[in-house]
């Protein structure tokens, strides 16, 4: 098992990733407070967390808190992409709080050797109406470009100072024929990751992020103890892997692999049908006979993660595939047609956000 | 002799630089063209330069151009601090050209361990107001901050992608132990001298400098080449280094060998009575009978940089000087009258500053 922000390789433990990265398990009475959230959170995909209780408390007590996560734009955005928005969205739903969603045109356009600045740009354009097209609440949701917001520079440099060339090249595995941007970045990122009190003072933000990515939040959570800031450490909430389809631990952006929000109807039926890692039997009959794995089926995964927010009529299709009733083809159909549905809706709400933009961005 | 962006050591061989560091001395040919401008320019002060005819030859064919130097902000300015900025109202004066002027609030902060954000933002302000002081001309002169018209983190953002942080480190002195702040700034510090370029479009723009940060102009001039920015390398010109009270190559910031801003009639006049190093006789009878040195007498070459625009009554003073007629104790009393009705001047014009501002200061 390899995890770094670069690297996820092997048979994922998590018990040990929970022990190795020093952070606590999302105990069942984290989950009991979590009841009408996204089934990533109260499914156990979130599955272990930095002071989110003290986030959850803080809520409780009328204390002010929010939630940030960012996104480093690509040229279109897949399902996994989406994980920690619907997150932060449920959590904007359920606690009233608001979101700050940076967008990091800047890490890609430095890692990106050949990304023009202005393909940075309209990618980033493109991916904010996927975020805005989930239904985050105006006035309370925050949305910036690096590049274009760069009122930004100003709170990372004030990082930038605490932060030395040798720890930037530790937690991010610089080298030296990289670019000087990339050396800037884990200032911006520490950034983005406290901007919600450079804007609003000291208060808890949650960050819900993919476990590889702890090291950024530790980080993160030294700098802000500093004299110069005296903010509250940021908590986190960590993400298991979202499987590809082909059932590997991380969702890349391979074209086959993964379901794109831009996919037509024929692509996301041929691409689940083709290439959905299966838990089923080798024949009908086989299925019929010993029954399938939903543990391991990844149309089960998806529909557990994102498209079957019932948990009676998700039980009934785990049973139904687990027993053989439900046969493989069976449960691909589902998933099909409800990411289809899904889909569909969204192309509309992206269609809508063009309007709205002007409502999320945030402006000097 | 040692000559870096950080060190100046032992006795400066100009000529000798003007080989190392592959630039082209200032001809006659130039200097006839640069007649009406101030004494730094016209009397060898600026003694080399970098595709300076280029410039003077695109003005009088009609083409754009124009002048950018930078501040890098202190707690309080001395004369040293002001010679780039004489030089480029002098050619704004003449030239009738468009001044950028980048005050560079974050590198003074990522180098200074103990300088806290708001004392750099306040040194900034303080520092603009004494180059607004300087007269130049509103709507064709551009002072931006880094840390408050952070727009130009968009361009240093494109400028860093082509820097990598080994050139940077060679270039800039880097060490591992600096903070990334200061990793940034190389790409920032093009990003300054481009910025006409960036705003204008392409055109020539000339750097007054000091000849030991030429290094930083080859850098940028060969990122200006760069296919993404297909921009006109920038011109430079040289200064030599300006003597402190002591005699010493190059005017630091320490409290008795330098005239600062803000230092009173009483001040000034015990800083030159005191620490001005003479070129004159041991005594009144030597001097009287063996004559002065002007050419190491740091009164007479602030007179010469400064202080006496008439060529005519300059070159009195240097031959009463030579012959022994006019005494030390009599050129340091010319020297003090200048000075401190020059500063006199300069307070009355930096109080008329602070309702300027808002007529220099670039805006989002």
């Amino acid at each position: 098992m390899k995890v770094t922000p670069w690297e996820v390789e092997g048979n994922i433990d998590y018990d040990r990733l929970i022990k190795e990265f020093g952070v606590s398990p999302i105990s069942e009475k984290i989950r009991s407070r979590l009841k009408d959230t996204h089934p990533l959170l109260r499914r156990g995909i979130y599955f272990s967390h930095r002071d989110f209780d003290k986030w959850l408390n803080n809520h409780d007590n009328k204390k002010n808190v929010s939630v940030i996560t960012g996104r480093g734009p690509s040229e279109k955005m897949h399902l996994g992409h989406l994980v920690p928005f619907l997150v932060a969205k449920s959590l904007q739903d359920n606690f009233n709080c608001n979101v700050y969603i940076p967008i990091s045109d800047d890490e890609k356009f430095y890692v990106k050797e050949n990304l023009s600045f202005e393909d940075a740009i309209e990618y980033s354009r493109d991916n904010i109406l996927d975020l805005i097209a989930l239904g985050f609440k105006p006035k309370k949701t925050f949305i910036f470009e690096d590049f274009i917001y760069t009122k930004v520079y100003s709170y990372a440099g004030r990082i930038a100072k605490r932060i030395t060339y040798s720890t930037a090249k530790a937690a991010f595995g610089l080298k030296n024929e990289n670019n000087v941007g990339w050396s800037f970045y884990p200032a911006m990122q520490a950034a983005h990751i406290l901007f919600p009190q450079f804007n609003e003072g000291k208060h808890i933000s949650v960050v819900p992020v993919g476990i590889d990515q702890d090291p950024f939040i530790r980080l993160t959570r030294d700098i802000a103890m500093h004299k110069d800031f005296g903010f509250e450490k940021p908590a986190a909430l960590h993400a298991k892997f979202i499987p590809s389809l082909y059932g590997d631990p991380k969702m890349s952006s391979s074209k086959e692999g993964s379901i794109f929000l831009s996919d037509s109807k024929k692509e996301v039926e041929n691409k689940i049908k083709k290439y959905a890692f299966s838990g089923g039997g080798a024949t009908i009959n086989e299925h019929r006979e010993k029954g399938g794995n939903p543990d391991i089926d990844v149309s089960y995964q998806y529909l557990k993660m994102f498209f079957e927010p019932d948990d009676n009529k998700l039980k009934k299709i785990y049973d139904d595939y687990k027993s053989g009733k439900l046969l493989t083809s069976e449960i691909k159909d589902i998933l099909i047609e409800k990411i289809n549905k899904f889909l569909e809706e969204h192309r509309k709400n992206k269609e809508k956000a063009k309007d709205k933009m002007k409502d999320f961005i945030l402006k000097d």
